[in-house]
């Protein structure tokens, strides 16, 4: 058995049985594994930020991780910005680096650099396997780090000979601790706060968007008087059947004030003390308000669920008001609000939604509280690409729930390869792209850091001169595509979309600018 | 003036007037300040891998360094790789990384990584301003940096903060060192060993790939019986209408192994010693034959053409061989052979090719030494995706010359929304797509490094499982696109679309495998 066989086999026993990937020839070896040990399922991206972003969208549905096969330093760069989303989402992954065997490093060879300076910007956990005989048992400690508590992203650098070279066999998985237990001290003075009166915002974020902790922090804010929020871009939130239907903290900073205003205490479960995504002249990068005090009930990693129902007990009387019901069929042109509209109306039970619909969508969480059960995964780093990606390893992850990618069409262009895959594995992923021909978003924030904007800055956010056509993009990429002008258009789509299996996508072309 | 004006006004006096950019919120001062200094050209690209690999292109074809202006860690990571094959290409590059504020720091923003690892993976300067009244001597250091010699990328890291406040107005630009003058006792060692008899090899690169060193290497190698070659992938190749015919090293180590074969000397000019791209179990890492001597005439940043012309005035009856002559015009089934004849046969004058080709592209060098003058870019650090993003560059830096892009299948993909840019910016490129429907290189490499291959891993080579239609996705990216199916095709498409202005892409269906 050589050093591939040893790893795929290690991480196949610790549960980690998805391989989402763009090799070269460094990882060859690891490649020709695969046919040795057919429970990996190696599932083939076009680029790298493709898999690094399938892995997260995995890992948010699974619960644990997937693997990347990257190609050494360069390979790694194009999955980064994916890997910046996971990180910020604690999202578990086992990133695999293929490197240059050990001994040719000293020639410098075309695709040498500095793979550990790379990795270290994303990674909780980095080694490189020195020997084949060390692959096994630093491959079953990057899953168990993977797992954290919270989650992260563990990294394991894998030289062409350390995969070709006879190694000892696999070994058992490591022990995975479970979520940090909070202390009842904590419980009881969070406890306090919320029994004093005072004004109180309760923020929940992470492990807290689950059913569990959710409907228990819904108790809480009822029974207490408070105000529940939850952070602005969760990895993973469940809702609709009747769960709490959370507000988020909007992303702009302004809104974001009035509607933290007044309080003098905040309670952070599984979420951080909120901040203000960018810097803007002469504006606060802290949102906690003058005066406010911030308790921790739950950070990243502690077990939310647990402490938000001791808490509730304290809170008997609290009842969650009823859910919102779902939207009409909507009707006349096509709006970005039309889209929400029409994905409240059809979302199906069960349903998983990649959301980087940025400023198109606005109303989409709105439109779907009222929906039937299903969750919802947000853009949790900044970085743009993440939407057809994330749905992609949902998808891969949950083979038997549909999922649909509320996807903006600059954004959609960083990772459009994903649609490649999706087909290829014939992923349930219905796509809708919002296409108002510009980055809104910059015409916005353009504005919002006071520049005085003229024509040549305006024109860096124009995406019609040329138009982008995504049915041709889609079908170019095997995914069978519509375009919609009208609201019924949009609604009919995606119905025919979600009644068919595999892969497909609606261009809705909604009006240009914000 | 604020400082993104003070900055980019220091650039345009510096000669630094093309940014390619794929901005975000934090770059909005910058972008804004276009406005302000009409005279720095900003160029959209709709992911960062190609604003990265266009400044490749541009800057190996004009000689000075493009800007780029990237968003945060993630941007950065995205323009990594063509940064990678930039460091490579010794290619001046001044990339700037917009960051949060100063200030912002501190929180943690969702976008906060650490820009300064990742930047150090390819920046052979890398400094982050710190203040308004640091940012245009920051910036005129960075282009005197980026100039080498030999040329680099030079990385500064620009705070939102340091953009948007009130700044010095800019500096003028410091001197740029020129080249290094080789010792005439350098000379005369090489020259001692060429006049020697004993078999010897001249290994040419980098600089030394211009017309001046190319004929005066020639000479030097006719008139001492010396082999003369060049390295694998040169980044700018000046060839054709006469010039030397130089063979390269061969990219497989066992071909480039025979080429070196019985050498007992060799000279570099402006070229590394060669080592194998990769490493194979049991094959050596370093192609320099046992008991060869490796003398260095001019090291990459040495002014090659002044060592090589001092050495030719030793060697003055040398005479290059006449060049080879056009090939016909090809005919029959479309093979990756026919489509290197057609480009033989209608390259234009003046031509500037960009070689992304990989196993496709084996007999396009040969099919073309005999066509008129034209410069040849080759993927110099072994990050697929540089293809289409360098002759985007390219492009850029001589507006009156065309551009000829020939693509692999798998390689485009990384990188594909070049093509809007090239519709948006109206060059003039014409992008041949070999399409085979495989990453051939990964299944001949899959051999080459002796794993047992099983169809799991064929399969990951696979590109026909969908599909990919190259025409609809460049018609979907705005670009004119036809599909080739005959040699006839090929040739007759390539003459249209090299008559006609702006860009067009012909799809090549040539026989899959290799």
């Amino acid at each position: 058995m050589n050093g591939a066989q040893s790893l795929i086999r290690t991480l196949v026993s610790a549960g980690v049985d998805v391989c989402f990937t763009n090799p070269g020839t460094s990882e060859m070896h690891f490649v020709a594994a695969l046919d040795e040990v057919p429970e990996m399922r190696g599932i083939l991206a076009l680029f790298e930020g493709v898999a690094t972003g399938a892995a997260d969208g995995y890992g948010r549905m699974a619960d644990r991780p997937a693997a990347t096969l990257l190609h050494l330093g360069p390979g790694l760069g194009n999955g980064l910005a994916n890997l910046h989303n996971a990180r910020r989402a604690r999202t578990p992954i086992v990133n695999i680096v293929g490197d240059h065997a050990t001994y040719h490093h000293r020639y410098d060879a075309p695709l040498d650099s500095d793979i550990d300076a790379v990795a270290s910007n994303v990674s909780g956990w980095l080694r490189t396997s020195s020997t084949p005989d060390d692959v096994a048992a630093d491959a079953a400690a990057a899953v168990a780090a993977s797992f954290g508590p919270p989650g992260r992203i563990a990294t394991l650098v894998l030289p062409a000979d350390v995969s070709w070279l006879e190694a000892d066999g696999p070994v058992a998985p490591l022990a995975v601790p479970g979520p940090r237990v909070v202390g009842d001290e904590v419980v009881a003075t969070v406890a306090k706060v919320l029994a004093s009166g005072e004004p109180t915002v309760v923020l929940v974020g992470g492990d807290a968007m689950r059913e569990r902790p959710l409907r228990a922090a819904a108790q809480i804010a009822a029974g207490a008087g408070a105000r529940l929020l939850s952070e602005t871009f969760p990895a993973r939130a469940e809702r609709g059947g009747g769960l709490p239907d959370v507000d988020r903290l909007a992303y702009l900073a302004e809104f974001a004030a009035m509607q933290l205003s007044g309080a003098r205490h905040l309670v952070l479960v599984g979420a951080l003390a909120p901040v203000s995504f960018f810097a803007y002249p002469g504006k606060a990068s802290d949102l906690v308000p003058d005066g406010c005090e911030v308790h921790v009930l739950a950070a990243p990693g502690d077990d939310a669920a647990g402490a938000l129902e001791a808490l509730a007990e304290r809170f008997p009387t609290g009842a969650a008001a009823p859910g919102p019901a779902r939207p009409e069929r909507p009707t006349g042109p096509l709006t970005a609000e039309a889209v929400a509209l029409a994905v409240g109306a059809v979302l199906p039970e069960g349903a998983i939604v990649s959301d980087e619909a940025n400023t198109s969508g606005l109303w989409a969480p709105g439109a779907t509280a009222g929906a039937p059960r299903h969750d919802w995964l947000c853009l949790t780093g900044g970085a743009i690409g993440q939407g057809l990606p994330v749905a992609t390893g949902a998808a891969v992850a949950c083979p038997d729930r549909p999922v649909i990618c509320l996807e903006a069409d600059g954004s959609a262009l960083y990772t459009i390869q994903s649609l490649w895959t999706q087909a290829r594995e014939g992923l349930d992923v219905t796509t809708v792209v919002y296409n108002n021909g510009s980055y809104a978003v910059l015409n916005m924030e353009l504005d919002r850091v006071g520049a005085e904007s003229g024509p040549r800055a305006r024109e860096l956010f124009d995406l019609r001169r040329p138009d982008l056509d995504f049915v041709s993009l889609a079908r170019g990429l095997g995914v069978s595509a519509e375009r919609a002008t009208t609201a019924e258009d949009v609604t009919t789509l995606l119905e025919r979309a979600l009644a068919e299996p595999g892969p497909h996508l609606i261009e809705a072309m909604v009006p240009g600018g914000f």
